[in-house]
């Protein structure tokens, strides 16, 4: 894709299971995934804003975690259908208050 | 980590030998990862620079592929001995022009 306005990385990275840290992939990371790929898709948003997978972004105990550059937005507890929302709040230059990550995590 | 001045994402995705698209796994992008990993400890830049392990970037056919926000830079085809010169140059407010992705890819 061409520079894209907005990009949206989602940690999918997986640990093993017992693992102290914990990890995203085991926080239904790969459903939500695919919610911000179809929000994007039935939006006609992708050659707008991209979206990559991710290895560890920092705050495991807080995943599903997803940032999104150059906004530089973190949101954390991210569920499937925060997808939708947290793509028109971008694209409106807000911020989805309710996911965004504490301060103190990032 | 707190929140990075700078956050470095380096493709190492790993395709299946033969595949159509190749990939920046089988092109030395994990040598390219540790040397970003050592540059940002030896200078200890590890609270001020964050560095992820991505899937694809898009420009498959020109990596190992990096990508700096919010900074908004890509590199390409980069190389274990580019990571210093391109955190150096981060830093510095500039960009390395050598290994820029040209901007029919990205």
């Amino acid at each position: 894709m061409a520079r894209p306005e907005f990009h949206i990385f989602l940690c999918t990275q997986r640990r093993p299971d017992g693992h102290p840290r914990g990890c995203c992939g085991s926080k239904n990371a790969d459903a939500v995934y695919d919610a911000f790929a179809q929000a994007l898709i039935q939006n006609n948003l992708t050659n707008r804003v991209a979206l990559t997978r991710t290895g560890c972004l920092g705050p495991c105990m807080a995943g599903p975690n997803v940032l999104i550059y150059p906004a530089s937005q973190m949101y954390s507890w991210v569920e499937p259908e925060d997808a939708a929302i947290i793509i028109k709040q971008l694209l409106a230059g807000e911020v989805y208050a309710d996911k965004l990550t504490p301060a103190e995590l990032w």
